[in-house]
């Protein structure tokens, strides 16, 4: 596709989520001959949107596409689809990224890690100039360990990939298994209808679901019970996908040890919800793709896409 | 090899180096024909090691080879040669584990992932109740980075697999470099006298080398003052390496920003070491081995071995 005008929208509060100078030049680079203009911010871009055939912005309101009339593509950074609206009329094409599981896969062993290797505890008997090396007997690797991916989209692929390198065994949970049949990386993909005989196996359950009304609660209670006492679980998707009580339940008086959550029902999280506190449970912000890396391989993914169209 | 008389000597203050029931029958099913005896300590293992043909221990005593006149096989499940010596006559072969680099990378990784996402950010500010998005620019992720590995033997290149399937650049360093010209998973083996030049370009810097004085102090301050600003150290070898004063100097007043160690000059680390108390440094009690699965790993590798033999 060739561009003639560029609009580009990418201020952010997370400072690795803003458009620096050095993207604005690897942009420049790649397109040469065309008019790039920068929003200052979302006024401005309204302002600018009619000249424009192509956007990059971190948000599109489901009525500014009537302001677009040259618009053809509209990217964003984003994965999910919280913040930039397709258009309802299908006219422009919007392209939401796809490249975040190599940064998500890192945060999401951070936290796998963590608990294995019984970090919580260093860290604490660090404060009290503890060596208690026996205490680590419990410790356990994650070659000998069985991991269920709920979701299995570009996030929990990337996922199984690196998680494969470490020698776990993975199983995938997908709506739809079909073209699945041979994935690489995991042992088998299974249909959400699989997923509660498959629980009680799991000794990390990673879910990396979509937002929406189709997965709303769609981790029930019964799913919690099925769990494998001892097992931990993983929220780097939504926080639409359960009820945070049945959650906290299963924390409090099993089957689970530990959580890693990203996402929450409300965000940011209430000071007062009862998470903050549980033992054994580590809490980041929707923080899980943030990394000084993000809008580099958004910008190469964006070219990558341009160059096929 | 045929065993007639296995000595089985396994006993260890830490659960997960102790054999258990299930590490015996495996034992019973790989030799049905010999017979097993298991030592209750030191002493009872001198007692019985005189009809001994093969041997599974943690220690061997120099002078304790004379009492072993039909011993042909020693095998320890130790990575370091520091409690079982070698046969000074040569007449009996030791081995020692080398299947250890499996479950150490898991230990490193733990690390360097919980400095490159801020996890101990999320833990202090999970105290707090505070939900700081902006507060993660900085993350990092180990793809876009640069590890130098020092001592690239079974746990260092096993280390370079697993760094090199989360797409990190790796460059290792060896005493000997030849016959490493195409070694997998990195971009260069280099000789220790290099060490220097490229330590200003390595993110981490991963020490696992062996013990003895061919490696007392052999990371020098030079080596310290050389690191890229900004760079964590990782020692899972041993403490003798360097001087902890210059380790401590690097993470005062730079380079260095962090660093985990599990090794130290003074076993346990005395109450009085400052490196307790040095933000972001994670401290463990050398155990980056231990984990559940220590003994199961070592005992097939031993099967392995004597089908060779």
């Amino acid at each position: 596709m060739k561009i003639h005008n560029l609009l580009v929208h990418l201020h952010n509060n997370v400072d690795a989520f803003a458009l620096k100078p050095r993207h604005l030049d690897l942009i420049r680079g790649m397109l040469p001959d065309a008019r790039i203009s920068i929003a200052e911010g979302n006024s401005d871009f309204l302002d600018r949107l009619p000249a424009a055939d192509c956007a990059l912005t971190w948000v599109f309101k489901p009525g500014w596409y009537e302001g677009a009339p040259r618009l053809k593509a509209l990217f964003t950074p984003a994965a999910g689809h919280d913040w930039v609206a397709a258009d309802p009329t299908g006219r422009v094409k919007t392209f939401y990224g796809s490249f975040h599981g190599r940064i998500m896969r890192e945060s999401l062993l951070a936290m796998m890690l963590h608990f294995n290797r019984h970090v919580g505890k260093s860290l604490s008997d660090q404060q009290g100039r503890i060596w208690d090396r026996p205490g680590y007997s419990e410790c356990v690797a994650l070659f000998s360990q069985r991991v269920l991916i709920v979701g299995f989209g570009s996030l929990g692929r990337s996922m199984a990939e690196l998680l494969a390198a470490f020698g776990a065994r993975i199983t995938a949970v997908k709506r739809d298994t079909r073209g699945f049949e041979g994935a690489p990386h995991v042992d088998n993909v299974i249909p959400f209808g699989s997923l509660e005989e498959e629980l009680p196996y799991a000794d990390h359950v990673v879910l990396v679901l979509p937002g929406g009304a189709e997965t709303d609660g769609i981790f029930t209670q019964r799913h919690f019970t099925a769990m494998k006492p001892g097992a931990y679980l993983y929220n780097l998707g939504r926080g639409n996908c359960y009820q945070e009580e049945d959650l906290l339940s299963a924390l409090k008086t099993g089957p689970l040890v530990g959580a890693g959550l990203d996402v929450f029902a409300e965000e940011p999280l209430p000071p007062a919800s009862a998470l903050w506190e549980q033992p054994n449970v580590v809490i980041t912000p929707h923080s899980s793709a943030i990394s000084r890396e993000y809008l580099d391989l958004f910008i190469h993914e964006w070219v990558g896409i341009l160059r096929e169209m």
